[in-house]
């Protein structure tokens, strides 16, 4: 079955080379990496290679990568765990009023905790509001995160520049990026941009879902490195992350970015990119959310008058695969179109559109002319 | 090359059929369980088919079946998730002195937070002391731990009395019992024996390590069964523990499970043990730690003189491979064997074996000769 698979900030499909590092450490090499014998030592092998292997991607130590489930736990345990490490010195939290829902989530509970948790605008692109966060930055700010790419838009935050003004204006503050919908896409240094903290995932760039890493630098200045832990419990990862590590998905992970040639993917997603942008504007009634400067893995377009579910189950019939907002929200209304201040009927006729190097010029003819279809059929007149 | 894996309760080999369950969920049915389209509802559904497998092996509704990323946070979760979501009726909690690190260095950090935590004492067979246990439930207490089966000695606690003297004298408290090294080992009925919330894991029964489940039932009586969630983000899993689900490992771990067939594997692991015991109690300087009545994939002995790390290292040499006490605590001196009133001589020199299925007489017979000879030779005199 030929399927257009275009959803791939939703998930992608593990590659071959990953799903046989991840057997590999199922079948074979099965042993606890916590074990003092050799069994145990073989699977502790591979995790620090693949822990090698994460923190050569990001320009940092391999001391200073923690692996997770997913970036789920990742922001969880930046969120709650800077929280609490840092209250005796301040009070305020500040996100971007774009960030995925684990991140924005876990900033709501955190204000009913009690934390004054703000939330940085964006602009009418999705880009973080450089002076409106300024104006939010005080002495008494422990935390900040901001998402490194948008997931619904593939809006680029200037990282580095807000990780600047963090440090300048509150010294005391953790700065975290979400870079779940940017790692393997563009090159990642959170050490030399003043990124204290950041997230990863895998099951984003061809890894397994329920894998991820945590990078701490020493500028997370919190417990000699570390952040509050979420989990207690033995003695892995430095009591970081306690829990035996899932050595298969970590593996695959390490395999998966090993795989990723950001510059040769970079070049053929921006052709596919092009292609699809020319096409969709073909279409009568199609308008684009995601500005030209985002990041070319996603396209967000709005199918004048016809709901986003609508859409999106018209295009399945044709085996054409896409997504509403993020798949985590499962067809809420998105908070992030809403944030960068798109007219309700653009927000509910929304559709995401992303690339991985498994796409193809045909997916982006299969998509264009469902969306012609279902524009002409499916409108409300 | 024929290794004599007799670690099977640090973790186990993933059983080919479970891994080739795992490479299905990673190659051909690669989709996010949230996404709204066919390849999603295709994910979705291997995730709730697995959800049924396990609910089913624990005489429970799908719905009250959470998957985790194993057994800590399993374990933390419930330990913070109740005490959080029950402060304001109470402020004590029990657990058992010899629980697996994941729910003792939870209690104490709750200690730290503030609760008032106390530990059940064991028997010299490892078993917890139930008059002592009645004499610690006040009408205060909000929760109580005691696992099921100890990873180290294999003792089976009663759990069942216990619940039944917790919900008499503690009527606001919540019972949990961490249940993985039970798990899929005896037959587990928690909504019947009164069990509120039970942990179980993957990896100890031929899945994959970085999974797990806990059931969470009625009588958890924590905002309508849930208890307060460790992550907060999307919607997965009705908010109880959100990030997207691990559709490998559950899958692997759904075929672990339909494949562990309890009594036809007790039976034989009763034999592996009942040898076992025979051969070992021919050697002088071999002290037993499990009770007779312990679980029989676990024995704990000690070899009188010999440092624990001494003999593993020994016995790895003849590619024999056992553990000094849990993998997680990574060579710490046992707090488990201790609470049993062992001394310190014969903590220190123990040593765990425990079987699965894929054991073999010979594996005994391997490990008898490496410990006779270990014995011989490395003993201090």
């Amino acid at each position: 079955m030929i399927i257009h698979y275009l959803d791939n900030s939703a998930t992608t499909r593990v590659s071959e080379a990953a799903a046989q590092a991840a057997l590999g450490l199922m079948r074979d090499n099965f042993g606890n990496p916590s074990s003092l014998h050799e069994v145990g030592l073989n699977a502790e092998k591979a995790v620090e290679q693949a822990r090698h292997t994460i923190a050569g991607s990001l320009g940092a130590d391999a001391k200073s990568i923690f692996f997770t489930s997913g970036g789920t736990e990742g922001n969880n345990t930046v969120l709650f765990g800077v929280a609490e490490a840092l209250r005796r010195r301040g009070n305020r939290i500040i996100v971007s009023a774009v960030e995925h829902s684990s991140v924005y989530e876990s900033a709501k509970r955190l204000s009913e905790m009690g934390f004054d948790v703000r939330y940085a605008p964006v602009g009418s692109d999705g880009v973080v509001d450089v002076e409106a966060l300024k104006a939010l930055l005080t002495e008494k700010t422990i935390l900040v995160s901001a998402m490194t790419v948008n997931n619904e838009t593939g809006a680029i935050q200037p990282i580095e520049r807000i990780a600047r003004l963090v440090h300048k204006l509150s010294p005391e503050a953790v700065f975290h990026s979400d870079a779940v919908q940017a790692y393997c896409k563009i090159p990642l240094k959170p050490k030399k941009w003043g990124v204290d903290v950041m997230t990863v995932s895998a099951h984003k760039i061809h890894g397994a879902k329920g894998c991820g890493a945590l990078y701490i630098g020493s500028g997370a200045r919190v417990e000699g490195g570390r952040v509050v832990p979420l989990l207690y419990g033995g003695e892995q990862q430095r009591r970081q992350r306690p829990g035996t590590e899932s050595t298969p998905l970590i593996a695959a992970f390490s395999k998966a970015v090993e795989e990723a040639d950001i510059a040769v993917n970079g070049t053929y997603i921006r052709e596919l990119n092009a292609y699809a942008t020319e096409r969709l504007s073909e279409l009568d009634g199609i308008a684009f959310n995601s500005s030209e400067d985002a990041l070319p893995y996603i396209i967000n377009i709005s199918a004048e008058g016809v709901r986003s579910e609508t859409m999106l189950h018209h295009l399945e019939a044709r085996e054409v695969y896409i997504s509403s907002s993020s798949a985590c929200s499962k067809g809420k209304r998105s908070y992030v179109l809403a944030a960068m201040g798109l007219p309700d009927d653009r927000v509910d006729s929304s559709l995401r559109i992303s690339f991985s190097k498994y796409n193809t010029k045909e997916d982006i003819d299969a998509l264009v002319e469902g969306l012609r279809d279902g524009l002409a059929t499916l409108q409300k007149r």
